[in-house]
């Protein structure tokens, strides 16, 4: 049976493990101890270094905040990589830049290891759910080969092409997801102007070609005032500022995602960039003075 | 029994009639004749001017093209008004600017009537299966009073506040229609420049928070190259430039709105204004010379 | 010799008749009464109501605030038309929109009046020294009969083309203004957040291409943190918004201009629109936080 | 007396090189052998390596084109730094990113030399009259020493500020000349759709508070029809990718800056990178099908 590292357990790796441990046998590693103490008490061996998951584990999931971490988790003496086998395989599922998806192909290549990427769309609920989007980059053979380890994850497992192919989808779908907010903050705060109730327009929104899940969510939180991250604003601009340097490498204009990244940085200066990306509507109410609230 | 007038039998008036002649008895008028003929066939009453269904209805629904065509309707010795009785109810669906739907209130009240206005958000296919969003603005007594004829065109009925509340909440709605257009474009154009299939794509966008039925929809269309106008490209930029006018005088600033309206400039002077909304993406796809299709 | 009328003794009003007054027998009239005074007391004819101006006067020119204002000197009994003779000429150079110039053209015309457009580009300086630029449209032997009076208060005097395209001009004149005083806000604002100091980005910007005599003006004012309306930021928001709307008409793209008019909108939400075009800056200092001063 | 390096002999270097020559002992360096021969002609030495010029230059000008030029020129055993004495000046004169600037200034000052940061702004033109504007970053104590050789150069010495200062300075003035490139062509074409001359648009935007050198000559070329690189396209839209770089980790919004930037990739991927500035205006032109011409 094949054995499965997860390095990681952040907010989203932690119930990610949980659910490749419903199916695999698991090993896990994190830089801090605590977040492995439940995976320990349940049985699952916690190796002291990368490298020790990578002489145990058949397939690992990467699952670090960017690509600076990444690069230390593959690389040196206590590296992923230095404990890998020949024919491995490595599922980078963090958000990077696509030159650092690039970087960390290479490495694990000349290390005899065999590399997928595989950005996760979505937030916690779809995590513990197991219903991430799973957007896999790589040979198709190596997709094939780790696909039962994605679907313990997530569901759809998108096929987005080779290596480095995941990390451009997940930058265009977040690419979307900023502008969908701002537009959204615009809508919202154009119809409070005009004296509309909030929640008679999250009505309307809601009931038709625009009705989105993240409308729904991030109507309510809102409404409620309630701007605690599940998604920060802070992310979500580095995101932005990614998708629009890709855009410039490619000679694709994007004039609303460049309005998007600066409105962006107005929220962040006004204070906003730790809370929710629902905040975005607070970067139009701080200069406008008026609040949408229930 | 409550009769219902239907005046402006269109592609999305026509449908809606059907609906209302299910549940009441209705009385038609067009401008051409010819839509008036499968009513006329059905046993329908087809009255020769709007004067005509003034004087039969308790209750008009209007469904024209512009503030012009609603008032062309309204005024003069064979309008509407002219036929009206005291606490007639005249509904307005068409979709108008703020200061349209005030002067229409203004009229219908001076000739003793109650005036609801109530844009649909939708396009033909909820026009049939009466699943239209109904954005009323109205009395609450005049919006009971029309409740039910509101509910057999569409559902759910947003009670959206006062007279011309229903128009406020559309262009709010619009607005967000027309920047999810224009992101969606540029999330598409940026994953194919990036060598991503647009099938990947659409899975991707399709599977989580931001998906919605308008992505489903368009992306086929972008996929296939099918750009016939279902809500065009023109009218689309038209509301865009109601809600920024609107924006302007209520001092709420919407820069990713503002890019859109140029984007969707930029498209109209490529030729594409008769084109379907889906045709944002024409405006990226001539400058950078490459298409996005399956 | 010639008697030139002037209608409109405002800010910039009032320096204007008194260049007229060095070379032409002068008739004047103001709503209120009290800037007439100074004219009075020189011993020039003070009028009534614009008929009394009309009925003395070769030529007229217009200086008032907006289109109402100039209909309202126009048309009545007591209007400029209501004493003109055949043949007499109204220039009218208040910036008003391409519609109020086209309106007012026709009212002189039917009137059997000779219509000259020609707004006029500069502040309160130029406008005493008689070196405004004039942006003249109108028939040419139109422009030869009144280019004497056109010199007496500016230089140069642009030949536009016809009747509407001194209009046309000063909208995309005013659209560049407004551009550069964002972009320059836009410039120093970074500038500062790298710790460079004021007075050499002012330097920097002074003595290249970019320089322009509006830097200088408006980037002491900047430094010294004075905001006092030479041009009021509400103004010229007022002339985006009929900039945009003239390029919407034409199927021109503009997204610079746009981003810019949602700029000022946000200046203005943040309580600066009655404070000179310099206060572009503070839409910016009031989000980071930082005020650039000397 | 002091003897100055001069390493990058382009189409800048090679004017600013002869100005270094009429008030300096000069000693040339050039990858390339050809831009040299007319100074060996003229009796100035030429080194066969960076090294070469820094064994004997007191002062060495570097003039490259990017960062990595002006890493190569630095370091390795044939490198500049290879031949500094402690206390030497070495001036960059490129433009780079502030990231480049740094890793410069850290490298001279581990060989033990003085790091001034100059960028330039202006053309050929100011390049061959000495006027060029010449933006120094450093300590007071390094500017006084360098500052003949900067005088010769150009005019004036902009003292922005310490090590780096030069290089955000330059970054914020061509911002400022992306920017008013862009809102220029929109100007024009919006006049040009309104049915104005281009002659008479360049009269009036030539003399008023607007005018600036680079309308003059930019104005000329549009008119003409030239669109040969003085500064081309796609150096102005590395320049602005670096300022909102910038921008982001500075946290200041710059909407209009933005909004150019997608212009100026419009302009691209039309085909018009390698053209001149002036070539903003065929990104709207290609888009309206509309030319400005006389």
């Amino acid at each position: 049976m094949t054995t499965v590292g997860f390095i990681g357990l952040g907010a989203m790796g932690v119930p990610m493990a949980w659910n490749v441990a419903d199916d695999f046998d698991l090993v896990v590693y994190n830089r801090s101890e605590a977040p492995t103490e439940p995976f320990a008490d349940a049985g699952v061996p916690v190796a002291g270094t990368p490298r020790g998951v990578g002489e145990r584990a058949d397939v690992t999931v990467v699952m670090v905040t960017d690509g600076e971490a990444l690069r230390d988790v593959l690389d040196g003496t206590d590296g992923l990589l230095a404990g890998l086998s020949a024919g491995d395989y490595v599922v980078n599922s963090s958000t990077v830049s696509p030159d650092d998806t690039g970087a960390a192909a290479t490495l694990v290549a000349e290390a005899g290891g065999r590399f997928v990427d595989c950005p996760v769309s979505g937030t916690i609920g779809p995590a513990e759910d197991g219903t991430l989007t799973m957007l896999a980059g790589g040979a198709d053979a190596d997709v094939d080969a780790v696909e039962g380890v994605l679907e313990a994850m997530g569901d759809p497992v998108v096929r987005c092409g080779g290596v480095g192919d995941g990390t451009h989808a997940k930058l265009s779908v977040n690419l979307l997801l900023g502008n969908m907010m701002q537009s959204f903050a615009e809508s919202l705060a154009l119809a409070d102007a005009n004296g509309l109730d909030v929640d008679a327009m999250l009505e309307a929104i809601g009931s038709g070609g625009v009705a989105a899940p993240l409308f729904d969510a991030k109507g309510e939180a809102i409404a409620e005032g309630d701007f605690e991250a599940a998604f920060p604003l802070d992310l979500q601009f580095k995101d932005l500022r990614l998708a629009l340097d890709s855009a410039s490498e490619r000679e694709v204009p994007v004039p609303a995602t460049a309005a998007t990244k600066e409105a962006a940085s107005r929220a962040r200066a006004l204070g906003h960039g730790e809370e929710d990306i629902a905040a975005f509507v607070r970067g139009i109410e701080d200069v406008t003075g008026d609040e949408i609230r229930r």
